[in-house]
């Protein structure tokens, strides 16, 4: 998928919301069996309830590889049956040495072909251009991420008074540009994303942690925002895990009609 | 298993090596089928033959999920194969949010009963938390890498006058004890050891590099031992892939052997 392609999906639906499929097998619909084919049929259902109102799903790979060989089953389930219209990502947050990184990019892109994977910056350079090697797919890279431990590392000062994060997002985007380059930004802090579209105002951000995690759809649009809309917004737990009854994908569609609603509301 | 007994082991061996099985199925011996099966066989016949000369393993992760659900089928058989006299390593480098590590944790420490991962710290201290939670497991966080990428994040001077990487060793190593925790070292600077080893003087390092990627083995034991001897040096390529002939065990096996010897004249 192209950048102007789900620019235009996200246009025409007024909606910039990612879907997150964190299939924890532990929390699915009592009605569900805890296994694969449980993962599946529930995922299956999320989309199709959902898929009116989102533009985007991502699917976190922890809660399928917990569940070993069969979680890997119910990942290509679930991908095959993501519309072509929506944007796939592989949260993966994966990154290692060069030919290393090219056997996740393989594995992501190829086995997997999802549109885009998640990758930590920790590594560096060479650890990342494997993934900008496929300049038909996304390499969305954690800037700042929403979790406490961010300030451990993330936002430490550096000598020449930039914030780690904001020299992730500065070097890497000089690596490759917004047509194939994204940054995972959190919204524990929406102000900071005045200062980080200063910094990279072209890319997409993809922004966890509004909902479950505290952040603010509004402040979030009002500071992360540009031309392109370029964000999306990832929602998880609050829509798939709307309901445990065997209505779960009605509200699961509720809730991401309410995202979408909201989301309306500040485009046109 | 206890660090006491990785301990002892290498004192009884004297040897610290681990094997990267780093399988890469387009390198396999000609003879073997490029499929699960060959990969099996293969691995099972390097453990065989190394077993003697080495104290761990170490199984890339991405080697693996890149031939998707029969990768992870190879890396579950592999792992069964090893004897449980060997530290055995998932080479993971995960690392998110804490609810989705534990998913993690849970993958490497239950569904496939690693010993050890390795993770990434970018995202911080409640990232790390839930592997650690495994008390009788060991989470081995990346620290400094021998890849040219460590210049760019790694490597970058804090405002505080140190290193990123000495922040992340000091912080990490303040949150566990070294019974659980060891560090991932890069080789190509042995010289950086001996700082390191000041801020960590007791902590395992995990550390790759010598070898292929060109760090000295002798420079490495002479900055980076301890009084447990503290070191696991790992060697993949140069080991497992020593020949593409049928007897490629037996060679792997005799570039083992070598690596154990050079140990020994350190050691004894």
């Amino acid at each position: 998928m192209t950048k102007q392609f789900l620019v235009d999906q996200i246009k025409a639906k007024h909606s910039y919301l990612c879907v997150g499929l964190d299939t924890d097998i532990e929390k699915l619909p009592a009605h569900l069996p805890k296994n694969k084919e449980g993962v599946i049929a529930f995922n299956k259902a999320i989309i199709d309830a959902t898929a009116p109102f989102c533009v985007s799903y991502k699917m976190n790979t922890a809660f399928y590889e917990s569940q070993g060989i069969a979680g890997w089953e119910a990942m290509e389930a679930t991908l095959a049956h993501i519309p072509s219209t929506h944007f796939t990502i592989a949260d993966a947050k994966r990154g290692d040495i060069g030919n290393t990184s090219a056997q996740y990019a393989k594995t992501f892109f190829e086995v997997l072909p999802f549109d885009a994977i998640t990758v930590a910056p920790y590594m560096g350079k060479d650890s990342i251009d494997p993934f900008l090697a496929y300049t038909n797919k996304f390499t969305i890279v954690l800037g700042l991420t929403s979790n406490s431990g961010s300030a451990n590392f993330e936002q430490q000062k550096l000598a020449n008074g930039q914030f780690l994060y904001e020299s992730v997002l500065e070097q890497v985007s000089s690596w490759s540009s917004a047509e194939q380059l994204m940054f995972v930004v959190g919204a524990t802090k929406a102000e900071d994303l005045a200062s980080i579209r200063k910094i990279i105002p072209n890319h997409f951000l993809l922004v966890p942690g509004v909902g479950a995690q505290g952040g603010s759809l509004e402040e979030v649009t009002k500071y992360g925002k540009n031309n392109d809309i370029g964000l999306l917004v990832n929602a998880s737990r609050a829509i798939i895990f709307a309901s445990q009854q065997e209505n779960f994908a009605e509200e699961a569609a509720q809730q991401a009609k309410q995202y979408a609603d909201e989301m309306k509301s500040f485009l046109v």
